[in-house]
């Protein structure tokens, strides 16, 4: 299926018309709008909305605003109309009234690289799971040993904790190396300042798109219906102030400084098609937590570190979200079983993916097995956590015949920790 | 200091003169809109701002709102002219506009049992501390042993969780037992149903009233100026499903289904005459945490447990804020270290407060140690957990010479879990 929009045709971009992941952009007048990503433009869907183009069954204007939010709480129906419209206005042969109208088309579509990418979305609440068995795995060797590796509900519960939704920021937002308090290793108490260990965790994010309601529990499938989209996701992790902090109630500054995702929003719908058969969960999960088809999705994942004077990143891992034990559907259902009400806008962290083999490995806490492997660089450089200067880039793509469903990039830079001078840090 | 509204005189009314503590209600009209509690009395402030007899420096009204969030952005100058406006309309022989203009009280003074009381702010993101070092004593004394009853960390950092800002309920608002996972001693695999082991837990909440920057750490000075101020908190916790999901990422689910909040939120202003000289903690904090006063707030708290068909609740923890080891503004300022961004509506929890006396402690876990020392009723029922029909009652006040700063009740009702025969419970 072509695209009269030429370069959503080429075999490597991200955003071919069977995408058209949902963004939001700063248009020429200033204004944030929601956009749609199709090959190198932006489609201002708020534009089409305007013209008539784009009826999605609201009263009011939906794609004239600063998140996606508005748009997503109409639901699947519209989720759907909208898709199925989209693809109509942008296939090759379809429908022209955009095609034909080079007024309307000069004001519509916008040349991705002339303008700045938001947000995509109101963060309600951030949620993040542990869903990656490898990771969980590896993180349990390294701290308990082989024989204790994975915790004795991992099998059962899809464990999460509740993360910050203020500091989740798009791609492209720089990061500062978080202060914070720390303990070295035989050291009789904490000390403060700028963490040591600084890393990136590769994950996707689930978008829910509708709300529940308290006290009411949902089913497996009823949650699936209730997820917008998949962003991807940089959960930035502090090790050593997670160490020191974290028992017993979990990880909290260590992660709240920031987590980044990519600023376009990739449709259940576009990824339904790259659903893989899932291994059987064993031992059986609990019948809330079943879902009568076991599939996941077959997503590549690649993380790139460019140091800041490097003149080429390095990939330092290439993973896949087959590798997450929990779908989205499930960790949604855990999430609201004990009667959580969940809204429109709630992000859900996957939890990081590791694959079985070091180089799918999703974290530098994994690939340099807590600090003790240097990882070595394509130019030379080594790195055992983040330095600053450096640019962190997550990238992923569905593959298909000729063509990808991708989440084009999110990226981060870090800048030095702040220095203050009265905290003698 | 004496109001006209003479109810508001009374020796142990909760809403003195010298409270004025902010909530939400609904009036006449069936809209919301922002009141203060005097005596007997709601004030309706959204009235006073179109009288022209309450000007707080907004370029809109703010009281005209379903929430306080307008009000509280407008910063610590706004709440101090409020507050001094208030009391001067209020007080007996002050400024007579409101207590001679008849028709204008008629609007503006409604009755407090006539009215619904709301969520007084829209929580931004709630988080849950764990600053009661008797409490903490007494969790980790029942799961590692006395030897090791504090965690490590706990003297250094304020150990904290991030809650689930989508179920706090105001006071009065029915809570149901929730399902999930749980494991029994010595069983092999976990099982699904409604928690067997439901508790409260009695804090002070304190919310949030302007917002930081992202990247930016706060001096506990700072954070103090942040706050507006305080309302009972009853952390509803499900024992049973936080012991086996809670490691390694925390409590979760067990904490996610409802959390109760006052109706009425008391200001920092209103409770600052009520600090009391805390003891100096050692070993020292780090510099980050230090504050120049060393004082915390004296405020009585009292738990009361009524059993669907007793004739009368039964006081089951007489506790008071001055155990808590870490005020509001050291718990803000380590919520910011790293860098994490607060906002106006970010609900922060002071963590149980229990004294160091048994009738003193916040939580039913700790009352009947862990469920093996059964709490009996003054009606001669016992308890080891909260059983279905059961209402919990939270109240706390300071008390002044003659006349009380109190924060009314925060209360909810237990009613049975939901069943679902798909899921076998």
């Amino acid at each position: 299926m072509r695209s009269w929009v030429e370069s959503a045709n080429l075999a490597d971009c991200h955003f071919s018309l069977l995408n058209l992941p949902y963004g939001v952009f700063c248009a020429d007048s200033g204004q944030l709008r929601c956009g749609v990503a199709i090959g190198d433009q932006v489609l201002d869907l708020a534009e089409l909305e305007a013209a008539g183009l784009l009826e999605v069954g609201a009263d009011r204007p939906v794609f004239d605003c600063d998140a996606l939010n508005a748009f997503m709480a109409l639901g699947s129906s519209a989720w759907a109309r909208a898709r199925a419209r989209l693809t109509e206005l942008l296939v090759a042969g379809g429908d022209s009234a955009l095609a034909d109208d080079s007024v309307l088309r000069a004001r519509a579509l916008v040349p991705a690289a002339s303008v700045q990418l938001h947000l995509p979305f109101e963060v309600a609440e951030y949620t993040d799971f542990y869903s990656g068995r490898q990771h969980a795995w590896n993180v349990g060797a390294m701290f308990r040993g082989p024989d204790n590796a994975l915790p004795s509900n991992w099998l059962h519960v899809p464990v999460a904790y509740n993360g910050r939704a203020s500091t989740v920021v798009v791609s492209g937002t720089d990061i500062r190396r978080p202060l914070g308090q720390t303990r070295k290793p035989g050291a009789a108490g904490p000390e403060f300042g700028p963490s040591r260990r600084l890393d990136f965790e590769v994950e996707l994010g689930a978008v829910v798109g509708q709300s529940s309601v308290m006290g009411e529990p949902l089913t497996v499938a009823e949650a699936d219906a209730m997820i917008f989209g998949y962003v991807l996701l940089n959960d930035w992790s502090a090790r050593d102030i997670q160490t020191w902090e974290y028992r017993p109630l979990g990880p909290f500054q260590s992660k709240a400084f920031a987590t980044s995702v990519s600023p376009w929003v990739v449709s259940r719908a576009a990824l339904d098609p790259f659903r893989i058969p899932a291994p059987e969960p064993k031992p059986a999960l609990l019948p809330y937590l079943q879902r009568s088809d076991s599939t996941c999705l077959n997503i590549e994942l690649e993380v790139r570190l460019r140091p800041a004077v490097a003149a080429r990143a390095t990939t330092i891992s290439r993973c896949n979200s087959r590798h997450l034990y929990y779908s989205a559907a499930q960790q949604l259902t855990h999430h609201a079983v004990g009667g959580c009400r969940m809204n429109v806008g709630d992000l859900l962290g996957s939890g990081t993916i590791s694959g079985p083999e070091k180089h799918q490995y999703g974290s530098l806490l994994e690939i340099t097995w807590g600090g003790k492997e240097a990882l070595k660089l394509d130019t030379g450089e080594t790195r055992t956590f983040i330095e600053d200067g450096d640019t962190l880039t997550l990238t992923g793509w569905a593959q298909g015949d000729g063509y990808r469903v991708g989440f084009g990039e999110c990226t981060g830079k870090i800048g030095p920790a702040l220095r203050k001078a009265a905290w003698g840090c």
